[in-house]
């Protein structure tokens, strides 16, 4: 291999200390488990690779990703957990119970104040065709992809609001100055 | 394949309309990218796939992947950028320029109210000798492998105070009810 990563400053060579550390997943806090999931696996295809329940601690969570057919999941729920958290990538599902039934209750999407996460991203083959899917499917839109300054990107929103990006990767090479 | 995903109220089979989508990266803003790229860089060991800068709207953007070294990357940068959003569970680290020169200022966690996003998390090979480098690279802890109800299960911070979970997988078979 190559190329070993950009320069800046900042930046430090990796060393045998961090070998085969993976980059598992990001957990998302959700209301309702039953949108989120329909959400999360109609309108953008991921799979429920494993549901862990806690009931001294009255929350569950939800591990999606998106399959692409040819991985060998485990149907043994143990090793499937285990499988689980050696992927890279995953999207996790925090439910704590109750939430639910709370009319007023609402996640912060971390784009209001005060800021921190930003959102996250799917890649999708044709950014055309996933635009009319959303229309379809009533999804909320921040920006269309002819929207904006940045071109060709598409921000929606989740049903708790957490803002996901949208690209076509082979658009966006000529992204940034 | 066998295992096609858990069933759950609200899960719905994937359709053409969702094939080839994936999770490309989650996005979290930097105050210093100094000071988070030696942190995600070092103590982590991901590399820097790709910056890209605005200059219009003053911000720069970091990818960073764990490469485990049998990846043909590009050199060419634009074919670098189409390559970096077609990978799978990237961390891309937003730096609004001049926040760094800002004594006080600083970013929301998601965990402190208003809550939504919580973290994300680390697969690595050997939760021990995690601790140990953790410890020698000074990070601070939320809770250590041994601490709280979730054994085996280490929560530090980042050096913008983001949640990080870190976990040896196979340790963690009987994880949940």
């Amino acid at each position: 291999m190559g190329f070993k990563g950009e320069q800046h400053p900042g930046v430090q060579p990796s060393t045998d200390n961090t070998a085969g550390f993976c980059l598992n997943h990001t957990m998302l806090r959700i209301k309702n488990p039953d949108t989120a999931l329909a959400f999360y696996s109609r309108v953008f295809g991921m799979q429920l690779l494993r549901r862990l329940d806690f009931q001294e601690m009255q929350f569950s969570l939800y591990f999606l990703a998106n399959l692409q057919g040819d991985e060998e999941v485990p149907e043994d729920k143990e090793k499937r957990t285990v499988w689980t958290f050696k992927q890279r990538g995953l999207l996790e599902l925090t439910h704590n119970w109750g939430s639910e039934h709370q009319k007023e209750f609402s996640y912060h999407d971390g784009n209001a104040e005060p800021q921190g996460f930003g959102h996250i991203c799917f890649n999708v083959p044709n950014l055309e065709a996933a635009e009319k899917w959303f229309d379809e499917n009533n999804v909320s839109f921040i920006k269309r992809s002819d929207q904006g300054k940045m071109k060709n990107v598409i921000f929606v929103r989740d049903v708790d609001g957490y803002w996901i990006e949208v690209v076509q990767a082979d658009l966006l090479a000529k992204l940034g100055d």
